[in-house]
């Protein structure tokens, strides 16, 4: 049961619960034996993805705005000068502990078993002896997981973690840069990379780390305000458009169709922002990111009849990788889940292999091969 | 006042005309003293662009549907021989003559005050003299044209019209194929080129007059069976495609997104038909096709702080041009017309030149060169 009063960073109460519950905007679910609830959209200023578990609320990851172009973007966003950190590429998730358990939420406020089985692996559960109301926000990157096609530069297999923000149970603030950087100092926590703090004047500099991050196809940044409001922007890199087109290519019926149209137009403005020239070896580039993408799938269709993609990640418990594809398997969204493999591997962990089938793509082009009429 | 009789290919009857303006699929419009009415979208079996002056109907031109794979397509949709014509890359527009009037329809059930003052130059008024009724459908092409970027690489300047179809007032049947041949032939009509009748057999012909299409940069072709059923296909080539992205990308917010995706799945897909293959040549061209116009765009929001594209086109009668600017306001459409000239030319045409500024493509694109915060 929840306090009747919400506090300002603690805007949750049982009557809005309720209200949230009623009109379906929070749905009741269950991980072993919690019962939870999760925030499905915004409402009511609770963010999407926002847990609780009977009096303790795990408060959503608040959305970051983009900026798309650099100078005019920082010079409008910020009032004050600014924290710069790395915007790696995977998925973001919030770590905590409940009775003696150490979870992990997806964005979407799923309990997630893939990194709920993994997260000790990469944090020293130590610091939620001494913050037990921690909330780690971090990202998980890297080829094997189970969410998304991982593929980054740095990281050859696996998966690693990086923190980007610390908060609290029942807080909707995260800690101010400085109180987050001396807890990842203390408790030796992954960090995601840290470029300093910036001013207006230090913009050649801002744009030089930059452009080595879009060569090293590198995602982009994130700007955080050094003040009390913490105001945040992200931006991205030219080159980390053209590496999703590649990948969104070859299940492009199942994605929505801006997919293309903002990466498009985030890649022209990166160029027109750090003055990279349209070279036809960037041309190529992109072209080919649509078509290997593209040819990929026409070629599955051919052999197999149907447009996948191959995952496989790792886990101490097995059990937990049968939850993982239970929860992928309720999500549906059009996307089936085939299980290849699950056995152990020769470093004791359970290694997990599926195959997620893309019905809209695989629909869309077979009948297309097919010979179907198609009005569009 | 229609007839309460409907017929098989007349079934538009006063009742159904009534049900359709009552409920806002049809709407009545003014041209000069002209009256009338058209169907803003398919209404019970009453196709979208059909057009009633009194108990004269011309009946909308017949959407057709489109194969993505050609045997597979030919062998799937067609029953018997077919013909095979050339889709020439335009506007469609129904010919007709009204009370001593030839006046040209759009395909969505606008009279085009454009076609209707230039039509006679390309056709012998004489046809209708000897067949009243007849509604020549066919597709006005050229780059001086109000509609669409209108690059075709066979007409250097102005317009010209070709007939595909040949209907009747008070008809949804279009004539049969030997038909329409024998009256095109009679009043000299000019016609989309026609390659002829072809079976299954005859795969090969075929795909050599695609491939050859496809390396002279035209749209594709239409497959008519010969038969009384009449079903039909059309087929387009791998090129058009890159050149409509070319052409798309200028302009990208203002078109739904499925623009892009539809014409990469057409451009896969023929390439897999016809053994393409992914050279570098063919990704840089389709890279490039987006990044010119993308970038062409965005020089444009820094030197006019505006996208748009400027269109010109010739017309007899000055007050057509007007007429042409009022129709081209009134549909809106998140596209503002500005004109920028009408005066007569040296060869005694009113010459009117006016751009089209793609209003969500410059809001979008101008907020992100301003530095607003986007969340997407």
């Amino acid at each position: 049961m929840l306090d009747q009063n919400p506090r300002n960073n603690h805007p949750l109460n049982q009557n809005l619960l309720n209200q949230a519950l009623e009109s379906g905007h929070a749905l009741w679910l269950e991980y072993d034996d919690l019962h939870y609830v999760r925030f499905v959209d915004n409402y009511h200023g609770i963010c999407r993805g926002t847990a609780v578990f009977d009096d303790l609320v795990v408060y959503g990851y608040p959305s970051i705005g983009r900026v798309l172009s650099l100078q005019s973007g920082l010079s409008s966003q910020f009032q004050a000068p600014f924290w710069m950190e790395e915007k790696v590429d995977g998925f973001n998730v919030r770590i905590f502990k409940l009775n003696n358990r150490i979870l992990a939420l997806s964005r979407g406020g799923f309990i997630c078993p893939f990194t709920t089985d993994r997260i000790t692996d990469f944090i020293d559960a130590g610091v939620f002896e001494h913050q037990p109301s921690s909330v780690l926000c971090g990202e998980v990157v890297g080829p094997d997981n189970p969410y998304m096609d991982g593929e980054v530069p740095y990281i050859k297999e696996d998966i690693q973690f990086f923190v980007f923000d610390i908060g609290a149970i029942n807080e909707t603030r995260l800690a101010a840069y400085s109180e987050k950087a001396a807890l990842i100092d203390q408790y030796q926590l992954p960090s995601v990379p840290r470029f300093g703090r910036f001013e207006m004047k230090d913009l050649s500099q801002i744009r030089d780390i930059l452009l080595q991050l879009n060569e090293d196809y590198r995602e982009g940044v994130i700007f955080k305000e050094d003040s009390r409001r913490d105001h945040r922007a992200k931006y991205t890199t030219a080159n980390i458009n053209i590496a999703d087109i590649q990948s969104g290519a070859n299940t492009m019926f199942d994605l929505p169709p801006e997919y293309f149209i903002n990466r498009l137009a985030r890649l022209a403005l990166f160029m027109d922002d750090h003055d990279i020239a349209n070279t036809q070896a960037l041309q190529q580039q992109l072209g080919n990111a649509y078509m290997e993408g593209l040819l990929f799938a026409v070629r599955q269709l051919h052999a197999h009849h149907k447009v996948f993609r191959t995952f496989r990640c790792r886990f101490h418990e097995r059990e937990n990788a049968v939850k993982l594809l239970a929860r992928l398997n309720e999500a549906g969204n059009h996307v089936q889940i085939t299980m290849h493999d699950l056995s152990l591997d020769s470093s004791g962990y359970w290694l997990l292999e599926f195959d997620k089938v893309f019905a809209k793509s695989s629909g869309t082009l077979s009948s297309s091969l097919k010979g179907s009429l198609l009005f569009d």
